[in-house]
């Protein structure tokens, strides 16, 4: 294709690689911002420019955070005595969206994997045995996914933890507004057995 | 929202703002720009700055290029004599991935709008004119989308062109691939309207 310019199919290619894009898309928005008033593509250049250079993982919880210890972390309004481990960063986002939980954060970055080579250590499950110790844990949520690999890696972070420790997991049942024609039936079934008085 | 940066915060919002990205696949890319292998993320910014830089409306055709002829205009192999008229950029690459055409275009970046108050003069429509004065062009192909605006503007400029000049328009028809069944009345009698010998 010949559009006028290699830096311009160059950022097309670039942006077409980036998850859930593709060409027709990344064709679209990289005209979108040639078209906008100028100044505000080197903006949006320049603002990933600084997020490249400072966005790391929190040192304690694994959040991506510009500062060495996230904003989470680093509140002293956030509860200490609970934390809540999940499976990637994008899931921390999820439960802070929902507003629910004020204590921290402990994040994996995935779930052991005997076929890809992942262990306790790449997951960071020692530094969150030694956090309990060091952060009077009462309590720990393993938030992570209803999946087969995720439920595998709960248990066996429930196994690790210390005695006298209160371990939960999220409550598996119909989502809010769902349906339940258009529910799988574990879903169903899960929501039945852990049935509440109405 | 908390995630830890508000670079990354303001990364996020300012990547929900293009055009069919919202905060989620948003979050997603920014993300997965993080968590890909440092410099990637660096690159798509620097890429990203020069086309800011650069890119420009190609001073003949209107193509987006960041040279000030574009590539299309600038090439000897391209024919003249032809001029393809379209409405965006969007349109030209479209008609380019075709590989049929191989005149030269003008893009007119929008359609005749009395309402939005865009006459002739912000379409370029006199500079096409001078155009087809000076670079000895035997053919005009409208290539107009099928919409009430964009023939319009078609009928507009076809009445605009002075005498001699072969004026064309794209033809209107069955999609390759496309299943009667599935397509709007307009169409299928427009392709019956216009039957080849078969």
């Amino acid at each position: 294709m010949d559009d006028g310019g290699s830096d311009i199919q160059a950022l097309i290619d670039a942006m077409a690689r980036l998850p859930g894009l593709g060409p027709r898309s990344a064709r679209r928005i990289v005209l979108a911002l040639i078209g906008r008033r100028p100044g505000q593509m080197a903006q949006l250049s320049a603002l990933m420019a600084r997020v490249a250079d400072h966005a790391r993982p929190c040192a304690r919880c694994g959040n991506i955070s510009d500062t060495e210890i996230c904003p989470i972390c680093d509140d002293p309004r956030r509860q200490t005595g609970e934390i809540c481990v999940v499976e990637t960063v994008a899931d921390l986002w999820a439960l802070e969206r929902g507003r629910a939980f004020r204590g921290r954060y402990h994040v994996l970055g995935g779930t052991l994997s005997a076929l890809d080579d992942i262990g306790p250590e790449d997951l960071g499950i020692p530094r969150l045995l030694s956090r309990i110790a060091k952060e009077e844990v009462q309590e720990v949520i393993l938030a992570l996914n209803a999946t087969v690999e995720g439920q595998t890696t709960a248990h066996y972070i429930a196994d690790a933890l210390p005695e006298g420790l209160r371990v939960t997991g999220l409550a598996q049942g119909v989502p809010i507004g769902g349906e339940l024609d258009y529910l799988d039936d574990g879903t169903i079934t899960a929501a039945l057995r852990a049935r509440r008085n109405f």
